[in-house]
């Protein structure tokens, strides 16, 4: 079935990995996220083929996760920029939810090269389940629940 | 340059991407965290091709995120089961991200199939920004920051 938004999985994470399921693709929402936005700089940090990048920059536009603006400096030609729509802003939470437990499970020898920092208060934090007051909760406790009758529910399937 | 752990970026997104980057090991990381176990149930919940289970199992078994079994039921041959390690475990939080991503930017129309609870206090719970504190952090207020001359570490690059 293809819903109004145009996706077809009933599955979230399914959907959410369409628009991102290869590693080029996270890579260049990261240094997006770095606050990376000319095409040149994303070549130079990746270390990625121009015509991958172009490929990636194209996808990634038309998935609504960055926008294409226009700049031009000082006697040179017109180029593109690429920033962060607020849905690609919201995969914040996925990125560092990756880096954790990349630092965690497959630490590197020299540490983390990346932190996650409160900018009010100037502290690291981490991502964990937060309830609807803003309270953590442990990851043991957090159960994956199928919806009733949802096709995620398969106690109708024995 | 190949650290102790064998991986070899310097990003810990990018070294949790070589173990989970393509889809279906994403789908079946998901379905064991939903608690699947026998191939069988992987196979007909997943609507996936038995070869491509095979080697998507056994690559995550090698990378330390599932763990085989064995078990006979009665009059049965052997069978292999298939259940996640304290790693796998530790991805609910990275499947939890990306969940919570697509329900909110790639709605299904007739609403989540999935939802995170919390055991204890049988409340919903979100992904979210904590601090030391276990109190939540607005998403608007943490920024990646490069570790100084890490390679993640641009400004000596101008």
């Amino acid at each position: 079935m293809i819903t109004k938004t145009g996706t077809s999985p009933n599955c979230s994470i399914a959907r959410t990995l369409d628009l991102v399921s290869d590693r080029w693709s996270f890579m260049v929402l990261r240094e997006a996220h770095l606050g990376t936005t000319r095409f040149a700089d994303f070549r130079d940090f990746l270390h990625i083929a121009p015509n991958i990048l172009t490929n990636r920059l194209a996808t990634l536009v038309d998935a609504g996760l960055l926008e294409k603006r226009e700049y031009q400096e000082a006697g040179e030609r017109t180029r593109s920029s690429y920033h962060l729509t607020a849905a690609g802003a919201d995969l914040k939470l996925v990125l560092a939810a990756l880096q954790q437990w990349g630092d965690v499970h497959r630490p590197r020898e020299d540490g983390p090269t990346v932190l996650r920092r409160d900018t009010r208060s100037g502290r690291l934090v981490n991502v964990g389940f937060v309830d609807e007051d803003g309270d953590e909760v442990s990851e043991d406790d957090v159960v994956f629940e199928p919806v009733a009758g949802s096709p995620a529910d398969r106690s109708t399937w024995r």
